[in-house]
């Protein structure tokens, strides 16, 4: 990638590298930078390594067909802040650490822009890489070195599995839905947690959950004219795929006075709105627990939810992937689908889909990309359309799919790993839970901060009541007073966080997105980098 | 799957049914059935256990608000033959067997319909399988019994891949276009393969090649005025992703009576033609060596289809997955690459993506998804925007992005693992070319059929001259000639096979694509059987 963001990197540098030198007064957060500085040479260095740079860029590729006037619009439309343009900016800052050790005033970048906790060290849970590492090499198994090297049910579970795959064949595409007895698996589970039946044939075993909503935005959008109903703020995944596909993102406001509670009134005023504009508005998209807001959804109001989306004939579509990250004691994760079914809604009554990961989790497995979805409430005509869609791309990966069937049937009491087993899972969403209300304290005590408490997920989604000479040298730099801070903030400690404008919020306000997701020992040093930053940065616009 | 394609096959069941029981003189394609055969019973099944049945599907699901009349046009358009109907067939004839064992004249489905070689028993290369284990669970590398059952080799490369990889975290997000370190790894064997560099920052990994093709189509596409040239027969991803993506196939068609050949006046000719009709091609697909085809480039045609593109100022994107499927000692494939740059195209004179996979190859690991695509000739504006598409998904899986650094650098001379490596790929490769080879003389052996030469890939695309009473018959029973031929083909045999009419082909000929894949001891009783049914098929619509 850093080849062709280099434009981009090369000017946010030279733009930092300018301002600074004409600062009079150099500030901690845009340090005044010598042609002999680290960043300097890093921007020389971009400009002779490569041919493309700003200068030559037009004509060179001038021979070339394709130009950012004449490829997909939807495409230019789609952003995606989770790995925007301050993600660049911090893979440069960290390589030029490794270049130059000692050249900015932090000595590593910490990453808190994204919901990736082995990329910050945790741990994957043992017993899931055991299972995993044996379907993958299936003729260890009947090896004596075997049993001294793996538990008991461990080798059990890959046994049971192979024997769920035709042929035993991990290397074969599956049925595009994904293997049927591993989805038979991850159905039982999601009747043990909801107390009410899965037919493994509504699950749609996916790379991730993103295929699984690229799908349906793909089923449901047709033109423009086709609304989504997504919280504000969002996840930018919504925002990307109704953009790619060519829908109205119609926006509904979480309340963040009331701890992002979400009004039906407001999912009436906009629908309303909506209409009124000649959007049909297809379906609504609820994310619980909320991302990047970390709100866990009380039951009553998740009735309330279905109630509205039965009434006005919209597709309910349910981002559940933070089901298992509940940090709060007052706070209990439903599924929609146990919601509908015990307000006796069946199959037949609502369209309700819903979106699971591997990804997050106490178990965090980014990486494998394993999901799935649960469809239910759809024609067979229609559900066969679904299927078409998945076929296209034949099947998802089969260590995925292992490991998505593995989250709904963790080892169970008496099984030679469930001690081991619950002590890594319980000390790490406790940890995560104390790192929660660790941030979320520090966040509350800086000047003009408010946040509201994680409930869930694994962010904290503060609102920043930013100066006006700050908003207004944001305007200067042309970039966002969100992101201005938050790369202030970057180039001051190193702390990555992405800017609330990223995810949409009410016109006016500022915020940003900080995972919990830092090791527990690294906490106090990013509170007080923070707390640091955030008093200088106020000294200085507060104008 | 089963329940909602249940309409489908209800029907298909029907039909059979009902013609073979007016039939006055049945035959072995269409058994005639008693009201307590195993197919009526089957049919009886569905009926009752899915409140979907035909008769009360449309009230049943009156009060949900998506049907086929308000999804997404594109959607309904797209085709995905690989999986279709005979598919769905042949997975309840086998559903029906393993119930009622004798049921019908063969005792086992023969898929020869998808190139999926570990579902056929094809296993996989077994340094492959170390690595990804060891990769998988780290924390047996430094154990004794870790020695005695993997290869010296395979543990020193999970060390060496763990090391490519930031915090040896197999369970994060990478970057997204892959961990750099793999990045490396491929373009080293790219540049072994093509005696010219390769740019690690110019690949993409993708969970297979599927989602590489369809951010290019993406990308391309603007709308249906945009056209992308493809092969006729082509492979039916390239037709489901430009119906998806809202565009228009430009079909070039290559020619049978010269081995598949692809002339350049015939991509003239069609170009011309599309663009009479106001269409902006775009791209051209080559698919080399070729699916459903067979036929390897030779390299004077593929310099003619390099300056055609680049005189035309077309985007190349060629379709490399059978790159290391070529069985026939006159043919040696060449990367589009290779053949550019040793004209003297640089990097701005042409515009070329590259795709290949871990799905095909001598290894066949389609279940592990993993591929990638190398992207050269684009600004990196457009870059950036290709770089934008990847990161919405955030990444491929890891497994599949570690796979495919190792089939680009495999073991080499001197390395533990090297004569086992070897001795798989070559009894693989070899058996490979001999089961093409028998079946190819079976088919031309056949009244009315002719074959080409599988020279790579994994096909033969017989051409079927079909009967004039069969083509009539067809017509009744309301499906295209050859997917009648193939339904009965399956009916009488279970051997699976896809019709030509799925990859499309010069209209009035009749195909169908049979994949070379089934274990070779299982290849005698296939071409007993499909001469035996075609003599029969022949007999009863000869006329």
């Amino acid at each position: 990638m850093r080849r062709f963001i280099s434009h981009k990197t090369i000017n946010l540098i030279s733009q930092t590298t300018t301002s600074s030198i004409s600062s009079s007064s150099p500030s901690p957060n845009s340090p005044s930078l010598s042609p002999n500085s680290p960043l300097t040479s890093l921007l020389r260095f971009f400009s002779t390594l490569h041919p493309s740079s700003p200068d030559s860029m037009a004509s060179d590729y001038s021979a070339t067909p394709i130009t950012m006037d004449n490829i997909n619009p939807k495409v230019l439309k789609c952003e995606y802040a989770v790995r925007g343009e301050i993600v660049s900016i911090a893979q440069t800052l960290q390589q030029n650490l490794k270049d130059n050790p000692g050249s900015h005033p932090f000595d590593e970048i910490l990453y808190c822009n994204i919901g990736n906790p082995q990329s910050l060290a945790q741990q994957p849970i043992t017993f899931f890489r055991e299972v995993l590492a044996l379907c993958d090499h299936p003729s260890i198994l009947d090896k004596s070195e075997t049993q001294g090297l793996f538990s008991a049910d461990a080798i059990e579970r890959a046994f049971q599995i192979l024997e769920q795959i035709p042929g035993r064949a991990t290397g074969a595409y599956s049925h595009s839905q994904g293997i049927k007895g591993l989805r038979d698996t991850i159905a039982s589970g999601m009747k043990a947690r909801d107390g009410f039946p899965a037919d493994p044939n509504d699950l749609f075993l996916t790379d991730g959950a993103s295929p699984a909503v690229h799908m349906m935005m793909q089923l449901l959008i047709r033109s423009e004219n086709d609304g989504i109903l997504c919280p504000i703020p969002q996840y930018p995944l919504y925002s990307a795929s109704i953009a790619l596909h060519g829908g109205t993102l119609v926006p509904y406001y979480l309340d963040e006075q009331t701890g992002w509670g979400l009004e039906i009134s407001e999912l009436e005023h906009q629908l309303k709105t909506a209409k009124s504009k000649g959007i049909d508005v297809r379906a609504l998209v609820v994310i619980n627990p909320g991302n990047p807001t970390g709100q866990v959804l009380g039951e009553a109001n998740q009735r309330e939810i279905v109630e509205f989306c039965k009434k006005e004939g919209l597709v309910l579509l349910a981002d559940e992937v933070y089901q298992e990250n509940v940090y709060v004691p007052d706070k209990k994760f439903h599924s929609f689908k146990k919601i509908s079914r015990s307000m006796g809604y069946g199959e037949t009554d609502i369209s309700l889909v819903s979106f699971q990961s591997v990804s997050k989790g106490f178990y965090g497995e980014c990486g494998k990309r394993g999901g799935y979805m649960e469809v239910t409430g759809f024609s067979p005509e229609v559900r066969e359309q679904i299927y078409k869609l998945a076929s296209v791309n034949l099947c998802s990966n089969i260590s995925g799919q292992i490991l998505a069937s593995l989250i709904m049937s963790p080892p169970k009491v008496g099984d030679e790993s469930y001690e081991s087993f619950s002590a890594e899972k319980e000390a790490i969403l406790s940890s995560l839970a104390r790192r929660a209300k660790t941030l979320e304290d520090a966040l509350n005590s800086l000047e003009g901060v408010t946040c509201n408490r994680a409930e869930g997920a694994m962010y904290l989604f503060p609102c920043i009541n930013l100066p006006d000479k700050a908003i207004k040298a944001a305007e200067e730099a042309k970039t966002a007073p969100d992101a201005f801070y938050a790369k202030h903030l970057l180039n001051a400690t190193g702390i990555v966080v992405v800017p609330g404008s990223g995810f949409r919020q009410v016109p006016g306000t500022w915020h940003f997105r900080c995972t919990i997701l830092p090791q527990e020992e690294k906490i106090p040093a990013i509170v007080s980098r923070l707390t640091e930053f955030h008093k200088k940065f106020m000294d200085e616009f507060r104008g």
